[in-house]
Parts: structure tokens; C-alpha cells; sequence
């Protein structure tokens, strides 16, 4: 999954800042029918539509968000698109449209630029996203990538993280804690790579953390498969920082208090077997570890039925009054408080 | 115009990432009938609306497009939201929103981050726009600020630049070359205070130069001016590159030429006296300097006795066919041809 060093090099200033964009975006085509004009004005403009528009943004910096010594420009470029992407879906609404604006010192040539909107590329094909505008500038150190994504949705579908009432299931996506360890292998190969440069690193047992932390997915298919059910759920968040951090996030904002159930928790196999490798507690990587960008979500008791057995769904608590507080319930029966420690808490183990 | 360098510092680390979007964002109050939700959940929501939607966005990073040795923070807080809000009017369309991302090395204290989104706040004010969304993040060196801004107008109103047509006039707003003179005039005294810090700059001679430079407005004014005028202009783009750079768009877009008047540039009378002092040559300011922040449209040649003698309006030019080329006619009478330099045009002289 590493990049092949032998690339050619041209030299961002022989193309200019216009011609690095039409270079660039010349390779991108509009497919929605809300992207009226993509780039190549002062602004992008979006068809007239019936329904709300989401927006939301961010940020990643090399150095504190991405380290490119095993971070393949192709896999960053995918992976700053999905992360926005998820904050649409945790939106209950479709995706339709990106803007990326990069600014890169001049340590990077056009190939490897090329290979960052190729990783872009890819996830707006896959997502079915137009990529409407940006900007490009050169920074006087390192790479950092600034994603705007763009959405809609019904005002009746859209899903804050305000709705959560006493007595609603607490349900996640998919499972947790795996691109948190992904991380951890990757970290441990660049050390190793840095005593002995020559080493191969067999990373057959690490395969899906790895893809977790190198090329996640947003889950777009919840949406849908929510709708499917008849299910619409009164709060939601997506797993970015930890399923910790983001349940406060929804009790907060909620006024309500919750309970978790550690053994409801879901895990892959490889995070169950690398947390005993590395000596971590697979429960703490999940509620703390984040980069999940799996989907938490409340939903009316009353929808139990349609929930349970669901193979994408795991039902991990409960929703409190907000006097019982926030409490994670071990596997002995112990009743311990939630804290939204965030990586930190990993890192100062 | 300087800062107060005997402020107190508050480390960014004390209050954590989501203290510090809630401290910042707290004095932010929605105020547009199309915001239904601003900060504070996975994204922002717009009001469904019958107009087209316009979204920009700009990226500024430290010692690439400013210098804090001389740019007070509230002042580059105003101008990073006035520099995304004048694409947007020079779509002919009205800006509402903006998401704000910064990202600060840990050499900022709160109270510079303060000092900034203080700026950017008034900006919101004067130009009635809400802050809807953002990130913030850890830099590994300085500062990076990265706008979005989004807007609406009918789709009979929106302005292009590929519509000019052949006899059509060149207008521009306001006046040329100022916030580039404003800019060697600061350029000039900071290397005057390495040499002598305690030598009190008398920049009287250069007010408008240097408001234009560290704080200018975006031309929020001119879409309702010509709507009032019963003008609709064939093409517009706004000056942010110079005249020279900006006409070429139009011209390339629209796919004609052009010829404008060296004599009917407008030029304040601080431009042309600074020019001298300088010993630039003010045509290649007003062509070459950027950051103006004006308008650039053409309209029909019928529209003529409508715009002239506007006092925010000046005629330079009018459109060509396309074999005729891009031409600037000198004072002279002689034909050069127009050349998009940009700064590099200034720099290298």
C-alpha cells in the first residue's frame, strides 16, 4: 500500500496556479443534476430544489492529521472526502457535491498531486459526487486539505443530535475501534522501518484495521436502509472522535443520560486479537480510539423489532433521564461514568 | 493600526477543541431567514429555497498571502470573509452564509484566535451574513484560514463570464492599484522598523492606500445598483488577480477579444502620486496589482448612456472578436498587447 518512489517530477510552479486547476479538474465530470456549474467562475451554482441544503467542512494538516511516511496520497485524497461525506450522511441526507481547496509547499511535485485527486476521484465516483470548486496555494510547510460538502435532504428527514428522549435505543453501525488499531500497526511498521529499512512487513493479520484506517467508508447505504425499515431515528452522530465522545455529544445536546453496555459493543475479530497483541483494552478503543466513521444513532423503543438481528445494526444502551448520568456498564455489572477522553486517553495510557 | 502586543495569553490547549468553537462561536447570533441550523451539529442546515445556490471558497495561508507583522488579526479576519464574499457578488448574487476553518500553530494564544473571529464577526455584521460552520485545528507552522461562502440568486440573475459579446463595453467599479500600493507601502515600512523600531511611520500620505490593503469591502452594493439601472451585465468577475488577469477570463470564456483604454482606468489621485513615488508605472498597478476587490462586467453596448457618467461606474474598454486579440491602447495611441502577469509582473520589474 505504499507509494512507488520512483515517480517523475514536474514542478508545481512550470503549471501556475491555473493551470494546476484545470489540469487537475479536467479529469472531473458533473453527473448530478443539482450542479448546475461546477468550476471554472467565481462560484459554483446549484440547481433550485425543494428540499434543505446541508453544508459542512474540514480541515486536515499534515503532521497533525495525516503523516504521509505511510499515508498514500491516493488513500489521504479518498479518505478527506469520505470523512465530510460522513457528516453528511450522519445528517440523514445525500451527498451531492465537494469543494477541496489544498495547499501544498513545493516539496511536492504534480505527481503527487495527481495521485491525491486521483484518491478524490475515486471516492466522488464511488459516491456519486461532482466536485463543484477549491482553491490551490502553496503553504510554506507541508500539505493541508480543506473539504466543504454539500448535501440535501427533507426537512422532515434531516436528523439532529438534539431529538434522543428517555427510554431510546442507542444503536451504531458496523463496528468500532478498528481504524484506531489500523493506526497503531501502521505506527509500529514506521519504526520498525526506520531500524531496519530492509524489513518486509507481514501485515496479512492486520488487513481489515489497516483498510479501516487507510480507505474507511461513510455508510451512505444507512439512509436508505433506515428508510427501508421504517425506522427514523430521533438523534444522530457520526463516529469520528469515538463512540464516547459522540454520545455526549447527543446526551448533551439532548438533555438526556444514557447507559452502554460494554459486551453490546461491536467488535471485529482482528480488534479483539490485535488489542491482546497490544496489550490494549478493546473497550477503550472503542468508546476513545475514533476514525470509526461508523454512524450512532437513537431510536423509539418501539422500534426494537424492526432493529434487532439487523446484521448492520448494533443495539449498544439505552437512553437515560438526564439525572443518571452517562454510564458505561462493564461486563462484571460494574456502573462506570463515561468520560470523552478522546485519543488522549489512548495516548497517555 | 497595530496590534497590541501587551495582551494576555490564553493557550489554545487549555480549552480543547470544542471549548474553542464554543467560545468563539457563542457572539455569533443566525440572523438570515435561510439558516435553519448553524453551528453545532454534524453540519449546517439552509432553508429550501426557490433561487440557485452559490458556493465559493478561498484558501489564505501565512506567509503566502499575509504577513502578521503587519496585518492586525481583526483586520485579516474582516478581509478573509470579504475576499469569498465578492465572488459571490460578482455572481450577481446575494451572500448569506459562511463556514469559517482555521488552523493555528500553538504560538497563537486564545486571545489572538479572539482578535480574529472579532474581525470576522464585524465582517458577518456589515455584510448580514451568518457563520454556519467551521473546523479548528492544530497547525504544524502558522496560520491557515479557509473560507466557504454561500449565496442564492434567481437563475435569471446569476452572471457568468462567458457571456460578453462582441461590441460590448468593459466596465469596472471603483478605482484600480490601491491595495497593491497599500501593501509595498507596508512592505516599506517593516523593513524600515527592522532597521529602527522605534521610528514612528508617518503613513498620512497613504491612508487609502493602506485601508484598502488591510481592510476592503466587497461590492456588495453594485447587484442592487444595476438592477436599479435596469442593467444586466453580459459577463462579470471580480478583481482579485488585476485587470489584466481577470479581462482574460472573460475574454477566454466568452471566447472574444478585447481593447481597453490605458486613459480610462480609474485610478485614485493617492495611486498616482504614490505610483510616482514609487516610480511604478500606475497602468501596470492598476493592470498587474490585485486585491482590489472590484467588479469586472461588460454589457451591452445599448446600455451605454445608462451607465455613463455612474460615479462607481468607469467605461475602460470595449469588447472584440476574437482573431482581433486582447489589446490595451496606451495614452499614446499605441496597441500592446495585454499580458495576464499577476504580482510576478511587479515583483520581477
Amino acid at each position: 500500500m505504499l507509494e512507488d518512489k520512483n515517480q517523475s517530477r514536474t514542478s508545481l510552479e512550470q503549471l501556475g496556479e491555473f493551470g494546476l486547476i484545470n489540469h487537475i479538474t479536467k479529469h472531473f465530470k458533473a453527473s448530478n443534476k443539482s450542479t448546475v456549474k461546477a468550476v471554472g467562475d467565481d462560484a459554483a451554482v446549484l440547481e433550485k430544489t425543494d428540499k434543505q441544503t446541508i453544508i459542512t467542512t474540514d480541515l486536515l494538516v499534515e503532521g497533525v492529521h495525516f503523516d504521509l511516511s505511510y499515508v498514500p496520497l491516493k488513500h489521504l485524497g479518498y479518505k478527506s472526502v469520505v470523512v465530510n461525506l460522513s457528516d453528511v450522511y450522519a445528517m440523514n441526507a445525500q451527498a451531492e457535491q465537494i469543494t477541496v481547496s489544498i495547499a501544498v509547499s513545493n516539496r511536492f511535485p504534480l505527481e503527487a498531486i495527481e495521485e491525491l485527486y486521483a484518491g478524490i476521484q475515486l471516492a466522488c465516483e464511488t459516491y456519486h459526487i461532482d466536485l463543484i470548486g477549491g482553491d490551490t496555494t502553496s503553504s510554506t510547510k507541508g500539505m493541508l486539505i480543506s473539504i466543504t460538502a454539500i448535501g440535501k435532504a427533507d426537512k422532515e428527514e434531516i436528523i439532529y443530535r438534539n431529538g434522543a428522549k428517555e427510554t431510546d435505543l442507542i444503536v451504531v453501525t458496523g463496528d468500532l475501534g478498528a481504524a484506531y488499531l489500523g493506526l497503531q500497526v501502521l505506527e509500529r511498521e514506521k519504526q520498525v522501518f526506520k531500524v531496519n529499512p530492509n524489513n518486509q512487513p507481514d501485515l496479512d493479520n492486520y488487513t481489515y484495521l489497516i483498510e479501516r484506517q487507510l480507505k474507511p467508508e461513510a455508510r451512505k447505504d444507512i439512509s436508505s436502509l433506515l428508510k427501508d425499515m421504517d425506522v427514523q431515528p430521533t438523534a444522530m452522530i457520526d463516529i469520528s472522535d469515538g463512540l464516547s465522545s459522540e454520545i455526549m455529544h447527543i446526551c448533551s445536546q439532548s438533555n438526556v443520560g444514557c447507559k452502554i453496555y460494554e459486551d453490546k459493543i461491536p467488535l471485529d475479530p482482528q480488534v479483539i486479537s490485535t488489542c491482546e497483541e497490544f496489550d490494549i483494552d478493546s473497550t477503550m478503543v472503542a468508546l476513545s480510539g475514533g476514525e470509526d466513521y461508523e454512524l450512532l444513532f437513537t431510536v423509539s423503543i418501539a422500534d426494537f423489532e424492526k432493529i434487532k438481528g439487523n446484521p448492520n445494526l448494533s443495539i449498544v444502551g439505552h437512553i437515560n433521564n438526564k439525572a443518571a448520568g452517562l454510564n458505561l456498564v462493564t461486563r462484571a455489572g460494574q456502573e462506570l461514568e463515561l468520560k470523552a477522553q478522546g485519543w488522549n486517553a489512548l495516548e497517555n495510557k
